[in-house]
């Protein structure tokens, strides 16, 4: 069923004992919206925790702070905010597939998996609609505020994508005025590189594949490039974007080898090719102009895969 | 005489034949400025134009319209739009020191050079202030949006520097809702960078000098690295920020050498250190975050210089 912010708001209000899910490979939105609700929820008197994310980074610790679940702790209800699909629950949280009562997402691709949904596909971040909630209980505090400009800054590339609404201009100018230190949130996420991913971005221009006079590029970063370049986990998060950006590049695909024999495409698009449904072939999802899968097989052969189904879509057209 | 933003826009309504001056080498603040001040001016019923910036670079084409004046244009009224000092003036600009009614201006160090000043430095970008006066005059529609979209987005990095404020992202909301391509402005200012300039940074990065346990950063651009990777100034666009971004980098320091003998300083700084102070030292100035300088000498000579200017400030504080 269908929810409102409004009515999500009040149904919340309504539970105790909520635990908090977010998505594997966890970026600031999914971060910020968790931590941000579950302080939200503790305001309003409630027991709410999140479950600890064994695939997180350490680019989010600061930002948990006492909210992740102790072991034992038994919720009465679960919300899950910024998945769009019980496949994207990570590890621990798959126990809790067909359990979620109210998923709180922005993907137009959501696949209703929760009793309750509130999804607004209109929104550039999760977080924008979790400003909504929360602003329904009382006006947001620095606490809350902080994760919830994680989340709105991360999912836009810091107000630089084209998701980026006047909404989210809006929701940002009123969560700096509670003092938050956005400089610090911007400064560590879109200002600083560190040497490796700086070596990672070169290896990148060196080895991409471009296609139709450079408008398509295809960008891999395999397990011997990370363990040449002691890369990690946190050298490459947001990699699909940096692709993206060279001139004439209308198409972009950003492959990672995840382990022998399994890539993770992102891919990035302008002028109309819906990445969304080029995913879909590869049995991925996300947004049309972002979206990402998971293929069998060895960097060649995703970029084989992914060509074929660019190609598919563009026929379609 | 200083003057308010209504005071400008009431002392604007008045006058008649109107130059506007952009600063040299002219960023998107200074241009923004320029075009939506003179759309919005003829949209009084006045003649206005603006002097063509022989520096700019075609990064700005698409911007200027119609707006520049032509041979034998006689202004009764001159208004400098993101000009701290006479001292950036540019070349063909020279003939209107002394001469200038009326600076419109975000810089802390503006020097007073007009009969009236509007300067206004807790803003972000200068675009902001003319949003302001415009908007004294009416809403603004697409055709005046779009400039200040540029002024306002390209002054704070798209909303990512240290000085965007609530009112940045406000205006920003505004102007957006008029119906402008902003994904457009984004893509072209902020995620679009050709192979040239990709190779540039690779290069500062191989070359750069640390200090102080990497906290300094002293980075440089030769003539000959410039002509080595065959780029222009376009490539070079907003270089400065490139060096502040690695980790661990307090102090980023990037040198151009501009002909020989010649170099352009640009600091930016974190935790404290005033980069206008230090830039002042040798003649320059700008913000406490983000200031430059032009020295005489070499590369080498250049870095020498700054890092004994750095010294005396670290010291004074």
């Amino acid at each position: 069923m269908n929810m409102t912010c409004q009515e999500a708001a009040k149904w919340l209000e309504q539970q105790e004992d909520l635990l908090i899910l977010t998505h594997r490979r966890p970026d600031g939105d999914t971060v910020g919206c968790a931590v941000a609700l579950c302080l939200s929820l503790r305001k309003l008197g409630k027991t709410a925790y999140i479950l600890t994310n064994e695939d997180a980074t350490a680019l989010f610790d600061s930002y948990w702070g006492d909210t992740l679940a102790p072991a034992g702790f038994e919720p009465k209800a679960v919300v899950s905010v910024d998945i769009a699909s019980e496949g994207l629950f990570h590890k621990s949280a798959e126990i809790y597939k067909c359990q979620v009562d109210l998923a709180i997402d922005h993907h137009g691709s959501n696949e209703g998996f929760a009793q309750y949904n509130c999804v607004e596909p209109e929104k550039a971040a999760c977080g924008e609609i979790l400003y909504t909630i929360i602003t329904e209980w009382f006006p947001v505090d620095a606490d809350i505020a902080l994760p919830l400009y994680l989340a709105i800054s991360t999912d836009t590339g810091c107000f630089v994508y084209s998701n980026t609404t006047p909404n989210t201009h809006r929701v940002a100018a009123a969560l700096m005025e509670t003092g938050i230190d956005y400089a610090g949130v911007n400064k560590r996420h879109f200002r600083t590189k560190s040497y490796t991913r700086l070596r990672v971005e070169s290896r990148i221009i060196d080895t991409m594949d471009l296609h139709d006079e450079g408008a398509i590029a295809l960008a891999a970063v395999s397990l011997r490039d990370m363990a040449e370049l002691g890369a990690t986990e946190e050298d490459l998060e947001d990699i699909a974007a940096f692709v993206g950006q060279l001139k004439g590049v209308r198409t972009a695909v950003t492959i990672r080898e995840l382990k022998p024999g399994e890539c993770k495409l992102s891919l990035r698009t302008g002028d109309g090719l819906d990445a969304s449904k080029v995913c879909a072939l590869l049995g991925g999802g996300g947004h049309a102009a972002a979206a990402g899968c998971t293929v069998m097989g060895s960097v060649e052969e995703a970029k084989t895969s992914i060509l074929w189904a660019i190609r598919q879509i563009q026929n379609w057209n």
